[in-house]
């Protein structure tokens, strides 16, 4: 999507030697457009695990690119185990995303053979299907939702649709056009009226920082808003629509996503408004069911609720403490949200319902 | 309460000559510890208006001591009017809370008569009184608050019982002892083993800021976690009892309280964690009925969505911007948790259900 005016996706190989891999900086948004090289699987590692990269989406193709590097950094004879053993260590960064494992598992698949030349080329063949799969499935993701968001203009009879959504799931936590965002992308190419609501996503801020700066480089209309308050908005009719993305979902539609989306989705049900998930099959998980049981859920370092950065009057990135340094705190990165709050799911092959039978019969081949 | 291990109100009358109000400067806490002096009807607007006071019971504490400097400032003749006219300065400066009227009414209510003096000392006394009552009143709270944490503590045979609070309904929101937090002190001060959770509760910190920094005062053992995490904390059995303040109640029980509270009152009501509003009777709204329609939902400035203050690793107080600076926000103050979702509240005089027929029954006399 748009940077300044200019294409970008969140990962590409550096060329003309494609043996770097080449990042946007989502640590340095929104004040700073900065990009990084990634040279090694640590350095992939590190940057999925301090969140230099995050993303359902991103994540996966990172650690499909890092198993590429992983591929150059081989020996002939050593290759299935140096495979073996990034996988291995990539799938650990990040304990509840689901297209980690995917994405890994989809590279290990690879019938690897010829020379190791011959193996690396076919690393890099494969991660970068990864990534333009990823960008081409949130293609029609927006398209689907899209639908969605029509259906809601013209109730409304072409007045504004007012669309929350939390945390980000917008192309910077893809490859492009993003998962929950791409509707918004979508709709707001054909004209139709709409307005983000972004909610902050403490304590991270990726809604604040990231959401936000995606749709002010599209000049699309939004306000930030405190997590706290998508409640009260939607008591009182300020919220039309709710889209967030996903990190896993389970086969009967348990959905675990940034923290607080429980919370959105609580209230959604409660005053009848409609709250979707959008995703790609690479964040389903057939081979569970109950979220609450069996999704992981990934615990942060504290620091992370007890600082916050941005940026001061004289331009400078300053990080601040906001409680008594005798204070500790917990920090639970994502919450699991039960399928029967859920209108529906969004995915690149339509909309279904949030059970396992309508899972199910969009995905036969791969969860039936 | 104690600060530092010494004895504190949250306001006072400065002695020998008790003509200026003082205050704990809260927009100073938790990294300093300041007292303001106010002396006019105009500082005391300014303070509640700009939160140097804030807090159900204290806004309505300060209002009654700005009526105090409203007479010390009338002359004889214009007495009845400048009282008038104090009151409804003082009634704008926070449109949600109940007790400012509640106290500017009462001060207003008192019979003035005699000399200028006379009157003056009569309007010192009844403002004294009610900053006294606040405080009583609140101590009795935490008496029959601690019935329930008592009731859970032997249920879970002595394990700790963990509280989770939203915003600052402590001490710092009254004159003393607190509405949410006084039958937390409560307990502990009987050696109950507690834990509380503090929601950090955006945009203002006032979890983070206040209530964080009454607990670690009192050495009362509690973790900071972002708004976000009650859900997901509730889904695994981490909380056994939320309590929280109010700022206005509505004859059938439906409680306007910080923003962000509806959202834990519908996580708790899902996961059959006990929901608690802890008020003095002078929160309490008898003239309207539904909290939703009728009780006037302050927006405050945006600047509070999109900047966060904080201390910085040299120890200076620093504000940072979270958001592109072409990023607006919205920022409603509180939002209404209707009455259905509240197991009880807890008030001076007891502990009575959500509804109408049982508030009217601990209070026939005010709301009868």
């Amino acid at each position: 999507m748009n940077v300044q005016s200019r294409h970008y996706r969140t990962i590409w190989l550096k060329e003309p030697e494609y043996r770097t891999v080449q990042v946007i900086n989502q640590q340095a948004l929104p004040f700073n457009f900065e990009i990084l090289d990634l040279h090694t699987v640590e350095d992939i590692s590190t940057a999925i695990k301090d969140m230099y990269v995050r993303g359902a989406g991103l994540i996966g193709a990172t650690a499909a690119y890092g198993m590429y590097l992983a591929a150059l950094e081989s020996g002939e004879s050593s290759f299935d185990n140096d495979m073996t053993r990034a996988a291995q260590i990539l799938n650990k960064t990040r304990p509840t995303a689901s297209n980690l494992a995917w994405a890994t598992d989809r590279m290990l698949r690879v019938k690897y053979s010829g020379t190791l030349e011959q193996k690396q080329e076919k690393a890099k063949l494969e991660a970068q299907a990864i990534a333009d799969q990823d960008a081409d499935f949130c293609k029609s993701i927006g398209l689907h939702g899209l639908e969605i968001i029509k259906e809601i203009s013209e109730k409304k009879e072409g007045n504004v649709v007012n669309i929350l959504t939390h945390c980000n799931a917008g192309w910077l936590a893809f490859v492009d056009y993003g998962s929950a965002l791409s509707p918004v992308y979508a709709a707001f190419d054909r004209g139709i009226d709409i307005h983000v609501w972004v909610d902050e996503t403490r304590p991270r801020n990726q809604g604040a920082g990231l959401t936000a700066w995606e749709l002010s480089q599209h000049r699309i209309s939004h306000d930030l808003i405190p997590d706290n308050a998508g409640g009260h908005m939607m008591q009182h009719g300020f919220v039309d629509l709710v889209i967030t993305g996903a990190d896993r979902v389970t086969r009967q539609g348990d959905t675990a996503n940034k923290i607080g989306t429980y919370l959105k989705a609580l209230a959604a049900k409660e005053n009848n408004v409609p709250f979707y998930v959008a995703l790609p099959s690479s964040s389903f998980d057939f081979t569970i069911l109950d979220g609450l049981k069996e999704i992981p859920i990934e615990e942060r370092d504290s620091s992370e609720v007890q600082f916050i950065s941005g940026k001061t009057k004289n331009g400078l990135i300053e990080t601040v403490l906001i409680c008594p340094e005798t204070t500790g705190a917990r920090n639970w990165g994502f919450d699991v949200t039960p399928a029967h709050l859920i209108s529906g799911f969004i995915s690149e092959r339509g909309i279904c319902g949030a059970s396992e039978k309508e899972i199910i019969k969009l995905y036969p081949d791969l969860g039936g």
